[in-house]
């Protein structure tokens, strides 16, 4: 079947889904866009593309099956809510809502509507995180105990909208939302305790450098930290697991597994390490004949399967990907993180 | 005056203080050492050291004015409360006692008989600490916001005594311990809660890789990580602070502090970087001209200066620089490190 796109919204990450929809999905077409913003307009008829008078007009075309929603995140909920009842299907950018209790009542509503709802948590399709979710699924160093995702940057505040409290902005919900869910969608447990460091370094309205701390029941614990203060990089994965470690330095996916050399002699046992202040036998390194460097696992990912399953799932071929259910969770842990910072404690939950 | 050490316990660090006292602190007499084993007697005796046949003997020496303890943890609490009550000075290793129960007591029986007590907290002169603790407290990168302390080796499981919970082994109570109390010693300000993951990589009785987050009531938290099994090290420290980043790579103190250049030119403003799965700003690398790098401050230390202290404290001509009040503090954090393992989330605290 042809099913055909518009997009409300043509801001930063609208017009990059116009862009590598007509690029990559030939069967999805773009029908058109919808901006409140004058500007918006003229750059998208710039680009060819038709644009839409007004919400109304958009949600009145017949031809539009799909809606993709790109718009500051306070406007989330009653765009996805309009767009349902109009009968679209739907996709929104990330995060979904402000809240777990916002994205509920979405999701009510798709149920009660019938149409497909979907989150664009397009970060699961980052190669760094295919690569380490392999790693951690097929338990290729044994089983994971911590591990450490971060995305640093130094450029200051958070950019446009994303400044502002009242749009849902700060890093939390920013990119808060991709590393969360992708530490759901790779571990199989359920968190039992959320623990968060929000800063504002900036001084704004928002959280603009993060830390959150994860224990799954599993035994398994993860820390992510985002900023935009961070002047000297720490790797964007790095994880400890039984059999040995894995880093990623960053989104080039440069990195290695290394491991225990089972085979290499162990004369080393007795090998003290003399700082300043003491000695240390547990803390002296490993002579590397006693390790043994992997290369990280091959992996092929490809962005337009995000929009290729929505398709298929549309045509009643596949089972949809990004499901709300799994947004739900990521954002009851977004609540958990906010509430630990609130209390300057972590939090039990069960999510 | 002139004091004359006596050493129980002639193990890895008790034959360490010897040599080093032998050494570095010709005012301090090492007048002999006792140790239960006989094969730690046969070898101070080779070393050319007087070995008291028991410990009462020791204990009965009047010459004797301070004795260091260098035994198994578990031993701590009895040793120096006997030998606060035989009247000696008591210089006691870390963890100076398995709970702050413990050293409660411990500081009553210091009290009641008058006698000077420490801990030998030796990793507040390690240079890598003085660098961070001046950068800390002189502001050097403006206000810290997270700091990040990590010892990780990869030799696989606790050594000796340490790995048994009746010695009070575990990494929570050998390195844990020191990197708690650099961070306390360098921090103004009180512990509001405690968050921690304690893991036993190698199935054995006491933890062996943990990590522990610490959030202060100033808006400063910490995370210490330590491990047996880590194959690929992260810094020594990393530091977020308002103004820049400091990181120093190892006990050699390799390392640098960043910031921003404010005299750099800022054209860089609308760059974005793609990866596979989509477009960030607020990720996309700063141009190095942006930013400027510093050498890590100069800092001198002299493990020495711990003896020299307590010879001076009791010479009655200064203060004690490691004082049981502030291990009690460390012993504290640390019974909360374990309540909050066991509670799997993080627990409340001010201390």
């Amino acid at each position: 079947m042809s099913h055909r796109l518009a997009v409300i919204g043509y801001g930063g990450m609208g017009s990059w889904h116009v862009e590598n929809v007509r690029e990559k999905i030939p069967s999805l077409e773009v029908k058109g866009i919808f901006d409140v913003r004058q500007e918006a307009c003229d750059k998208a008829k710039e680009n060819g593309l038709f644009v839409y008078s007004s919400k109304e007009q958009l949600l009145a075309d017949p031809e539009v099956d799909l809606v993709t929603i790109a718009v500051p995140n306070n406007f989330h909920k009653p765009l996805v809510i309009e767009c349902l009842r109009a009968g679209k299907n739907v996709i929104c950018e990330k995060p979904v809502a402000l809240n777990a209790a916002e994205l509920e009542d979405m999701i009510a509503v798709s149920k009660e509507t019938g149409r497909l709802f979907s989150i664009h948590q397009n970060r699961r399709w980052d190669k760094d995180y295919a690569i380490i979710k392999k790693m951690v699924r097929e338990e290729l160093l044994g089983k994971p105990y911590f591990i450490e995702s971060r995305v640093l940057g130094s450029r200051g505040s958070m950019h446009g909208w994303r400044g502002y409290r009242v749009n849902g902005g700060g890093m939390v919900l920013d990119w808060g939302v991709h590393l969360i869910d992708q530490l759901l969608d790779m571990i199989d447990s359920p968190v039992v305790s959320v623990d968060s460091h929000l800063i504002h370094v900036f001084g704004g309205e928002v959280d603009d450098s993060i830390k959150v701390f994860l224990r799954f029941e599993n035994g398994l614990s993860a820390m992510c930290e985002m900023s935009t203060n961070c002047f000297i990089n720490q790797p964007r994965w790095h994880v400890s697991c039984t059999d040995g470690t894995a880093v990623i330095e960053d989104w080039a996916c440069n990195g290695k597994m290394v491991k225990l050399n089972t085979e290499a002699e162990m004369e080393w046992a007795d090998d003290i390490v003399y700082t300043e202040a003491g000695p240390t036998r547990t803390m002296a390194p490993r002579p590397k004949e006693t390790t043994l460097e992997l290369p990280l696992p091959e992996v092929q990912t490809d962005w337009s399967d995000y929009y290729k399953n929505i398709l298929a799932v549309l045509d009643g071929e596949a089972e949809l990907i990004v499901r709300p259910e799994q947004a739900l969770r990521v954002m009851k842990v977004i609540d958990a993180v906010f509430e630990a910072d609130r209390l300057n404690c972590g939090v039990h939950c069960h999510i």
